[in-house]
């Protein structure tokens, strides 16, 4: 009799336990995702590539999927997070430097004056970045931008930089991890100004991320050895230079790449060159309510970064790269505040 | 009764069944190491940082080991696999080169005259690695690579080279990764003629492959991306090269480190100079009857390459880095024949 009772309560949790793993099975990947063709397209593409019975499947190791980071995990405008870092570096560093008071482009960013700051021009900004991204340690910049990050914040949406990856693309990275793939941030920005914060905000270990990078060099001080970080440009990881980071890097061809401008037309081309099951995906800044929208794509002025030229639109619908509406296949933008 | 008996069953296929356990866990994870204190390092080591109860217990992810590879992992006598290839590349080249019959460093090349070809020093290196490994796309030469790779042999031990890793390593090798660590080449070869081969003979995936680099351009070709290997060295992943090349490509100090040459020195200060447990390792070739013998620390002239100078000796006993004597150490050098 008692044996009897054991084994109903048994047979019990075994249905109840079946159930669960069941709801966990069928249970939605992408919740914040709308049901449309767009996410069809992903759901679809990693069942293919992950069923061993399907035709398209890719072993675990070759499942590789690329990332651009400022405008497809999270905002880049009104300017890249990292430029703010860099706007934000200046000021703390002029004290000791009164010679920018009168010497530009310094004196732009002192003066908040933006537009004499565009008039710079790129080798204004390179000059910005040198000065505030190159001179310590990797080790010493690792601090300042992981200290940055702890407070600075997103001047429309009031919230740190770290809290506002968009929720979709957390969802879609998680989705993919839990698939067997590796994910890659593959960004024109800085390398060390990324990796702080790529594991915390992404689930991105610092290996997994590709970034344009400054020369360092090795040197012993007081005894130490240390990295320094030198005023020299090393590798512009963006435009064409992201397949030739993709290569160095990673070393394999991802069979996925996720972009949102002409930055990353390459990725997604190097990406659809090779063979097999294959997804290439643009975020289109669409939103001007609950994020942005801007580009020539969308009839609007050319903002000269983050471009979303029309003929990168053409490329997709001629090559099947899907372009994901922010606002039509997004739910939600932002995660929960916490 | 047929429960009973059922349940005597269950009882003893448990029991077998947490006796196969306990031995798997007992088992040596590192049968090719003779006992003795540079084994117990390496398992004293993985112990304290993958206990979570130890002081110097290690996240998963911070469990970052690095390895130089020629010399380290499989042999460098007489010359570099690389070198052999290139030499290989060169005379299969020949006919579309008749100026090379005249030309140094082809002509020593082509003369199997090594004397005059170490003549030609550096720059003479220089121009052959050029030779063979640029003007082709990246997929090209990956597949010369690894034709190469299916039919070259070593000239004294009579098997191909991918044949050749050190037993002692490739244990070394799983045992760090099933106890979460991830494994990285970080070595002076070229990292596009390593990566074809280190999946399958190391088990490490090619975006755990560091090391020294060619530029390459990205082009439409036929209509088709490629990217073309060009004549022009990007980056040097030796001697100080490597903790830059580490900072660059992993982006964390690793907590393990393994050489066996000057090449490696500031691979281990960079990796000794980190806070908690540490364990740093150098192969010295002492062993002339089973693999070879060379170099200053030996009493060995100093052959050029491969160099284990006295002086990284002394910094190896100051430093507490652990010297493994392939000698003493190992049981066997390299794997049985399949």
């Amino acid at each position: 009799m008692r044996i009897a009772l054991k084994r109903g309560i048994c047979c019990v949790v075994f249905a109840v336990l079946l159930a669960a793993i069941t709801a966990a099975a069928q249970a939605d990947p992408l919740p914040s995702w709308n049901d449309g063709k767009t996410k069809s397209a992903i759901v679809e593409f990693v069942q293919k590539v992950t069923d061993k019975s399907s035709p398209q499947f890719v072993p675990a190791a070759e499942r590789i999927a690329t990332f651009d980071n400022d405008g497809t995990l999270w905002p880049e405008h009104p300017m890249y997070t990292q430029l703010a870092f860099a706007l934000d570096r200046i000021k703390a560093l002029a004290p000791q430097h009164p010679e920018w008071k009168t010497k530009q482009p310094f004196k732009a960013v002192l003066d908040n004056d933006l537009k004499a700051l565009a008039a710079g021009g790129e080798k204004g900004m390179v000059e910005l970045v040198m000065a505030s991204h190159a001179g310590m340690s990797t080790a010493e910049f690792e601090k300042i931008v992981t200290d940055w990050f702890k407070t600075a914040k997103h001047p429309r949406f009031k919230r740190r930089y770290t809290e506002l990856a968009y929720q979709p693309m957390l969802e879609l990275l998680a989705y993919l991890r839990a698939n067997g793939f590796k994910t890659f941030i593959v960004s024109g920005g800085g390398i060390e100004f990324m990796r702080p914060m790529t594991e915390k905000v992404y689930g991105i270990p610092p290996e997994q991320v590709v970034g344009s990078a400054i020369k360092t060099k090795y040197e012993i001080r007081n005894g130490k050895p240390v990295l320094m970080r030198l005023p020299k440009i090393d590798f512009i990881d963006d435009k064409a230079g992201k397949p030739v980071g993709i290569n160095t890097f990673i070393g394999r061809r991802p069979i996925a790449a996720f972009g949102n401008s002409g930055g990353d037309r390459e990725m997604l081309e190097w990406t659809g060159a090779g063979s097999g099951a294959r997804l290439m995906m643009l975020v289109f800044h669409d939103d001007a309510k609950r994020e942005y929208a801007y580009g020539p794509a969308n009839g609007l002025p050319d903002t000269k970064f983050g471009t979303f030229p029309q003929s990168l639109m053409d490329e997709a619908k001629q090559k099947g790269w899907a372009v994901i509406s922010m606002k039509k296949d997004w739910k939600v933008i932002f995660p929960l505040k916490k």
